[in-house]
């Protein structure tokens, strides 16, 4: 089975917009054991996307199509599938309602061009969007099948994942099963990290061990492993994972979906412990990482951003001189233990750019963690990168920090 | 004159990186006034590298391939192109010496496989590269033309700038000047806005009118002008912006690189106020997004992130019964202006689900905007999506309501 991709969209083609999308559709197609061998982008022009579509037709077995579902007079994949499956469009009765119904549960008049998202090609399947507007379509054409999905990734993500995969493993009459497990990584390099287990990526094959670069979200080892059943193939990777465990340790910190936020909040809850932050250059994104955890109201209290020195003073109670410094961090932890009513705290207090300040150099971050019953802990570290990438690793930095504190108590 | 994009490498299609490059060449040949139409990913396999280049060459003039010039055996791109040109490789002895020299630089032995990089088709010209061990090349087949150039992306921005973009002008014999502005909005669908504006779109061409939704961004108006000249492309922009500005009015927020979040700040500056947030369901993301903003010092006192009831009203002073209310998220504008010294405050207090909170249903979400000597302004939406969306639209709403707020006080 092979399934090809095509983006739609002029303004891929003009760069002012990154195609992830073809990049996360080889991803899963790749982990669903289906071959992918030609991405390709065309603007949103009918002829050349019809004459893309044909031309891949003519090598894979199957198409996703992404984008050009949108309601505007520039969305032209649904005229461009009926093209070349040689049919009419129909407006389908059933879409106008429930396209109606989605602009009537956010209070809005449905604009007449979202009638234009009705219209499907005679013959081909809806598939339904349950994040959005934009029904997708799947038309068979000549023993071959061509899905249409949105560009919106995470309209996009939702029905590839309940729809387009299942649909092509049923087609391909699945005979191997992939599972694949990433283990989540924090505080080495990425070749660092390759020296530490070369042995074991050299003596092994199934699993597979492959390293995904994530930035701030950390670097994952993925193992990758095939057989008969999930049964065996969680029995191969379960193996790996082990040795994998055994040399690095607590270098991982999370596992496939888990991440370090949820992680650390799982950790607090086990103790019974509530969760504060102080925050000074990330300005919120401590707290704002916390909070995207359903069930975070458990433990987490909420976070104090003490932008601003007086901030810092009147809020937290902050006396320290400079505010770049562990004094200052310290007491930002241990006021937010107190003005928050938490157990546990976390503080970060830097320099995030572009200038310097109190004398200290761009990328100086100072790492506070209160526990209760401890001395408070603090770390120094000097971050490199932009703005943006100091207040970023500044984050989950200091998260990581509380995972190995919480990690090392009785 | 037409160059269509050839990315190459199995990790593209594999999704394990994605590919920025055809994004930033397509924004080059753009800028350049060059049409390009369609951009491919293969996988580094020869015959299918060959035959996207012959299927390229029917309808474009030019092509740049990225990738597939590295000394490893997988690399291809020199033998794609041996095999469209019809001709053989030679190896070129000044390249021998050159990369050899590029070692010696860096203290390395050369190993064996580096002299591959020396093979070039014969009759090709090769683009030198001032980053890189790996040379470009230039074959021209049958009046047209195919540049190879690094997947590394600052060897090969370095070599499309210096080299590819100079070259295609020179051939397509005339040069033409391209200038973009982004108009974005926040209020209106895009199916809304295009047929607020769709007699413009269809009385234009030049500038071109293009959409572009950026999800939490907003929906951006993008013009796009040709001319001879930059004054006279900037004149046909500026013509047309004023006559968007005439129907969208309020709904554009922002120009090409500001943002809400800089907007907002620069309107508390320009009257003397600091600003401050209180958070809810948002975590400290409203205050992530403004301290993200450089000089945000100057304005940005910081934003209490009361995530646990108990913090809303023992930090904020929060006496409403329901914390899902208007009450509540004006007590807690009020608390903010107090706690942290501020003029200006924005508050948000919602339901992100995934559960039902105090009998509101997900997605119920009150803004609260209280400026210096107006009653505390307050509005409730209900949002639509997951609790990742429920938070980045609260964000970015609460943020324009402040906007629109501040636009329209005396």
């Amino acid at each position: 089975m092979r399934c090809d991709v095509l983006a739609i969209g002029t303004e891929l083609l003009l760069g002012q917009i990154i195609d992830t999308n073809s990049a996360w559709l080889g991803e899963q197609l790749a982990e669903a054991g289906i071959d992918s061998y030609d991405h390709r982008k065309v603007g949103d022009n009918l002829d050349r996307m019809v004459a893309s579509l044909k031309d891949l037709l003519a090598n894979a077995d199957a198409i996703v199509v992404c984008g050009g579902l949108g309601p505007t007079p520039d969305d032209v994949t649904r005229e461009a599938l009926a093209a070349v499956a040689g049919v009419r469009l129909e407006r389908r009765e059933e879409l106008v309602e429930s396209i109606a119904a989605m602009f009537g549960t956010r209070g809005r008049d449905m604009p007449a061009n979202n009638l234009r998202q009705a219209d499907i090609p005679e013959g081909a399947q809806v598939i339904p969007n349950a994040m959005g507007t934009a029904p997708g379509v799947m038309a068979e054409i000549d023993g071959k099948v061509i899905y249409a999905v949105p560009g919106v990734p995470y309209e996009m993500h939702a029905m590839v994942k309940d729809f387009v995969i299942p649909d092509l493993l049923e087609r391909a009459g699945l005979r191997s099963v992939i599972v694949s497990r990433s283990l989540k990584t924090w505080g080495a390099s990425e070749s660092g990290l390759a020296e530490m287990i070369a042995q074991l990526v050299d003596d092994q094959s199934n699993p597979s061990i492959a390293f995904l670069a994530r930035g701030i979200e950390g670097l994952y080892v993925r193992l990758t492993a095939k057989a008969a059943s999930v049964a065996e193939a969680q029995s191969l990777i379960a193996a790996e994972e082990a040795e994998l465990r055994a040399i690095l340790g607590d270098l991982i910190f999370a596992v496939d979906d888990e991440t370090m936020e949820s992680v650390v909040l799982r950790a607090c809850a086990e103790r019974g412990w509530s969760l504060g932050v102080a925050e000074s250059l990330t300005g919120g994104l401590i707290g704002a990482r916390l909070a995207n955890i359903p069930g975070a109201s458990e433990t987490f209290r909420g976070s104090i951003a003490s932008y601003a020195t007086e901030v810092k003073r009147s809020v937290l109670g902050v006396t320290s001189d400079s505010v770049i410094s562990a004094e200052c961090v310290s007491q930002m932890a241990e006021g937010a233990q107190r003005v928050l009513g938490c157990d546990v705290a976390v503080a970060v207090t830097g320099v995030a750019g572009p200038d310097e300040q109190d004398g200290q150099p761009v990328g100086t971050v100072w790492f506070g963690v209160a526990v209760p019953g401890f001395a408070t802990e603090t770390v120094a570290t000097r971050l490199p990168g932009d703005r943006e990438r100091i207040r970023q690793f500044s984050t989950i930095s200091v998260l990581n920090l509380l995972r190995l504190r919480l990690n090392s108590l009785p």
